[in-house]
């Protein structure tokens, strides 16, 4: 049965709903501010793994996309999408195959941090006669090859590989901590400027470093301040989640997914019990953030089981009876939106589209 | 192409294995000990998912399955599963329709837990000229009515709906915290006093208790030993996990389940970064454990993020070069199988079947 024109509060439980008009609002704010600034969007669509969203922030005005897994760039290649940087290692025997597959497909570039890495590639390029985009990730602290010597060194090696086409070099790192703009902004600078040393060390080598991708939604606004960097990988822009909207600045941009639930048992006056558990709603890794009860005052979502959520109630601002819904924001829109099969976008509480997440599950 | 007879390291990452001959194991210990006790096994199929490995308990002596949603039952159903206990409650009206289309293709038991939603039931099974089997659920401190009078007075309104058969009573209480066998015993013989009580107070009124459902992987060997109790809905000794090996008293049980990564950096030399992250590992709720690197010394987990796992190296009893595969442990099996789409099951490190988790985010 088709979805389309139900009431949001006619749908089945777990839903995940997409309130399109601020999801459209969030894309075009981002898309506004970067068309007002020398650098480029290509935004993660590892919050969404949704093709046709992927396909509204290319319209909006980004450049491309970034992914993290092979799985996810072969979903947004087949739904057409050509420029992707995949901006993680692969690593594995057989996803050399599929990474030949797809740069024969897709203007795919791929992340590299070490020589052996590149030279599979390039070998693996080379037997068909193709070149594959490399860019190689400088150490945030996770994956990547340390500032400076040892990436100038590397960079020197890669434009030698035959199969690979050096493109630049792209860094991560999570900024979450830092809370106030000020804070994030000077972190953010600090650890970009052995970065930025690095992309010129590379150049004055005679290596021309056409991308310098970094930053995320945390680090919109102030990435493009940085001279040398050409592009932004910002993602939950999009969507939004308690976490995000924890941090200050990112004021332009608001909640647009919700997990619709259940009260599926009152068992006392201050307690009511969702059908929303661990296996309906992503975590962060770390500390506990439980998701917000949407658009309700004296209701707080205070433990989960793995399909139950406990609710404390009181004096809520509406009643919640048995058979009742309500929507929660997830405290993490990605981990969530990869245990769900669909989105059903919702505009003025009427469904409009259900859209498949199709890159749900591709962690390969 | 069909990953049949692959070696295991042969195998693209993040993948899920089963070793079949432990499940085997596992499954054969705990229908070997239901053979000895008058109470019967009724396996939570929630940490598996999967019908095959349903009919495998059910092969070995499992008098039928318990399922947490309704999606789950419908999957099972339609593998030819007949007697099915929902362990949870059905409460909105999207789901009624759905409950009874089961109702007329299997023996499902549903949960109740208010005179209101058992109304609902039995107005849609009237309706329908069907009956509905429903077993109420005893409030173990989430879901469920209070033990004693409340109980009774609700079995004594079931009992006169038409639309319903009342079948018993389950309870539901995770007594995990209960490291020791002796606590967990005590707890769980304090916990079903009330539980037993109530049933003999339903039974001097005149209503007959057919099934006094309970229990856990964590207390198969109590559960028998209290009188009263019918069944028990242990589940994860089929795979087993991190959380539940941390029990005492479950020795008959190993670790069947087993998430396949690459390593895809190494960005020092005590650091690796492996290819699963928050989207291909499932965790618990509250307490921050994480999985465990299968047969190597040395090599630990610290963190995660959404697609990568960093370990921690200190003189490793393997090497660890970029592309090599090691396998983890899950923390909690259940929530990490909802991740995935298929296991693949190993036996002598030979990949023998590819199995769909066919139940895999059926949250509604």
């Amino acid at each position: 049965m088709s979805l389309i024109g139900l009431d949001k509060y006619e749908l089945d439980t777990p839903s995940l709903l997409i309130d399109l008009e601020i999801m459209d609002r969030n894309i075009s704010a981002m898309a506004d501010y970067y068309e007002g600034v020398r650098v480029d969007l290509r935004p993660h669509v590892k919050p969404h793994k949704c093709p046709i969203i992927a396909h509204k922030q290319l319209e909006a005005g980004a450049i491309g996309i970034t992914c993290q897994k092979l799985g996810e760039a072969e979903v947004m290649a087949s739904a057409g999408i050509r420029n992707i940087l995949i901006a993680n290692q692969i690593a594995n025997k057989q996803k050399l195959h599929r990474l030949m597959g797809l740069a024969r497909h897709s203007d795919v570039i791929v992340g590299v941090d070490s020589l052996k890495n590149a030279r599979q590639i390039s070998n693996a390029a080379s037997e068909r006669g193709i070149k594959v985009n490399v860019a190689m990730e400088i150490s945030g602290g996770r994956c990547g090859v340390e500032a400076g010597e040892p990436a100038v060194s590397l960079a020197r090696e890669l434009v030698k590989l035959r199969g690979l086409r050096f493109r630049g070099i792209w860094f991560h790192k999570g900024l979450g901590r830092y809370k106030k703009v000020e804070e994030r902004r000077k972190a953010h600078f600090e650890l970009l400027r052995p970065v930025i040393e690095t992309k010129d060390m590379i150049e004055d080598a005679g290596i021309d470093v056409e991308i310098v991708s970094t930053g995320s939604t945390g680090t919109y606004n102030i990435s493009p301040e940085v001279p040398g960097v050409t592009e932004v990988q910002a993602g939950k822009y999009v969507f939004m989640d308690r976490v995000y909207k924890a941090l200050e600045g990112l004021e332009p941009f608001d909640y647009a997914l919700t997990i619709l639930a259940t009260v599926i048992s009152r068992p006392s006056r201050d307690r009511a019990i969702i059908d929303v558990g661990l296996k309906s709603r992503g975590s962060n890794y770390g500390a506990l953030v439980l998701p917000l009860v949407k658009d309700m005052e004296g209701v707080e979502l205070i433990r989960f089981s793995a399909e139950h959520g406990h609710l404390k109630l009181e004096s809520p601002s509406r009643e919640l009876k048995v058979g009742d819904k309500l929507e929660l924001i997830p405290s993490n829109c990605g981990t969530t939106a990869n245990l769900y099969d669909e989105y059903i976008g919702v505009r003025n509480d009427s469904v409009e589209v259900v859209w498949p997440i199709s890159a749900r599950g591709k962690a390969q």
